[in-house]
């Protein structure tokens, strides 16, 4: 393996010592990128970056190629796992993601099982081909998304908002929602640990839909499955511990319980103020995030401010990861992307001496 | 004035005994009820709905005639008020409400100003006619959005869940943003205290969309807001004091700031559990809430558990307000609406006692 040139991220997820404070975007390879959009015409769609590792390469290395990010993140996406368990992921022009087949009755709940790797092999190898094309300059980081998020779109057979499909199963019928949280976890473990195998040096898991929750749904619906998929996680080949992080979008509010779950870092959306959040996990996990991204559509002096402020919430010492509390937008100007992370890199040195 | 036969809601809000828990349910004149569905079909359309007295008054009254619901309120809409200021409100059918004019660019931001109320006599004529068929039976709570979220509406020229051009506008512009929610402030002052003095025993500020705001933009740009609103309302014509609830969706991490504010209470969504909302806000408040609406979905079974664990969440004492987190969806059965209520006059008196 080549030698890793900047583990400032990976030590930062630890809560060990760096001189400044490393900084990634969520959704980085993206849209609002122009070589992005030209990759992605070329390709022909979406789905068609993601199953071919040679265009996955070449759009997750395209924002390093701009700005000094601290990390890549593998070029998928979370709907790859129901894909490959069957339901016939699809994709219609400005309707987003659909399945051909739901997972909503009993018969189709029942039926479903963890799916044959194999099917994913297209994920692992665009994660060996990205380390091999970053060559060590800095680390590169696999995803899935939770059990939970996963269920809502495989109930659901689509993306929304309220899942009052998902929620009615949960209400009425909550073995069959476990079940389908448990082939989720399943098959969840055994997909990360292929992308560690395959190259990845941390993970993240996503829990995008985790906030529509109530409070006890969370933990027995949501938060369980993540902690059971962070117990199952595996070194990487040469024995290295490979630093995790849950992300809850809207989920601050449970914080506490979060941090118990053994992951190293937790990711933050906007809501919380970081300073606070910090406090209410002590020393138990690294903390990822938090500016709105919407603050990239205003002007680098905005952004600036945002950023020492932010910075300044967090305090001294170690263990923040810069990032924004959601996906970077579409329609962000490129060189507001570069004005933020040059912003993190300048204001942040002084928080580590 | 007609005596008010039960008083329930009023006390619960300012915190005073009462036997049980007084319940209702946001947009309890909706869609889900087959006689509302009758009247808008007749009307011809939601806004004819909200427009004439007398189908407000019919719709309103519904779930009274239903179930023994402990307060009504005001059948109407928050865009009722940038309709007032000119920007010509209007509805396509599947695509939610739009405006023909947004306030998004310096101009039209400057020539907004607080509209001659007599726009919104259709409204206070509903108010007066609800009360006057009510004839004492349960109390009327009129209602206003919150100075952001109609802002979002009014910059954005339509509903969303991202608010980009708004936030733009916040953090490049901010003394245009808050122009604008100074003439909202004003406007919504005037407009609450004329359904005050038109007979509404309550007042609520659905503050629908400040859960999108990040920690600090919170305060400034919606809860300030808000503040002056509580300050600026009114007495009824005979002296007594209108119970104010404030309700940031989505806002529950911030529940100490918004009991700071004046309001007598709080709206809760179900994302946070109402016995640690009532441990940090104290004495300060009652609380409103906060079962997720998608369990009515469910079976009667479920919704009684459910509340039951509310319930005791809460907790022994007063001050609490049974209620939705949110509005009750267009698919619920209304026998499990009427099996939520049950549930609550039931399971209640326990912790009255």
């Amino acid at each position: 393996m080549t030698t890793l040139q900047n583990d400032t991220f990976l030590k930062a997820l630890m809560r060990q010592p760096t001189t400044y404070t490393p900084v990634w975007m969520m959704r980085q390879a993206g849209r609002y990128l122009p070589e992005y959009r030209e990759s992605r015409k070329t390709a022909g769609s979406f789905m068609q970056l993601c199953q071919s590792p040679s265009f996955a390469t070449e759009v997750t290395l395209q924002p390093l190629d701009r700005y000094p990010l601290d990390a890549a993140i593998l070029f998928s996406d979370i709907l790859t796992v129901p894909d490959a368990m069957g339901l016939g992921l699809y994709f219609t022009e400005g309707e987003g993601p659909k399945f051909e087949r739901s997972a909503s009755d009993e018969a189709s709940i029942r039926a479903l099982e963890v799916p044959d790797m194999a099917k994913l092999q297209y994920v692992f190898d665009a994660v060996s081909s990205i380390r091999k094309a970053l060559n060590g300059r800095v680390p590169l980081i696999g995803f899935s998304g939770s059990p939970w998020t996963l269920a809502t779109y495989m109930v659901e057979g689509k993306g929304g908002t309220d899942f009052l499909n998902t929620k009615k199963l949960m209400y009425a019928r909550p073995e069959l929602l476990h079940h389908i949280l448990e082939v989720n976890a399943q098959t969840i473990i055994q997909y990360l640990n292929a992308q560690i195998a395959a190259g990845a040096q941390a993970v993240m898991i996503f829990d995008s839909w985790g906030g529509a929750l109530s409070h006890n749904a969370y933990v027995e619906f949501s938060l369980n499955y993540m902690q059971k998929i962070v117990a199952g996680l595996t070194k990487t080949a040469d024995g290295k511990t490979v630093p995790s992080i849950v992300f809850t979008k809207g989920g601050a509010l449970w914080l506490e319980a979060q941090a118990a779950i053994g992951a190293d870092a937790l990711g933050l959306d906007w809501v919380v103020d970081i300073g606070q959040a910090r406090q209410r996990v002590g020393n138990k996990v690294g903390l990822q995030g938090n500016m709105d991204p919407a603050i990239l559509l205003s002007t680098p002096e905005a952004i600036e401010k945002e950023v020492a402020s932010i910075l300044a919430s967090y305090g001294h010492g170690h263990g923040h990861v810069f990032n924004l509390g959601h996906g970077i937008t579409q329609w962000t100007p490129p060189e507001n992307a570069a004005a933020f992370i040059a912003a993190v890199h300048k204001h942040s040195k002084q928080y580590h001496v």
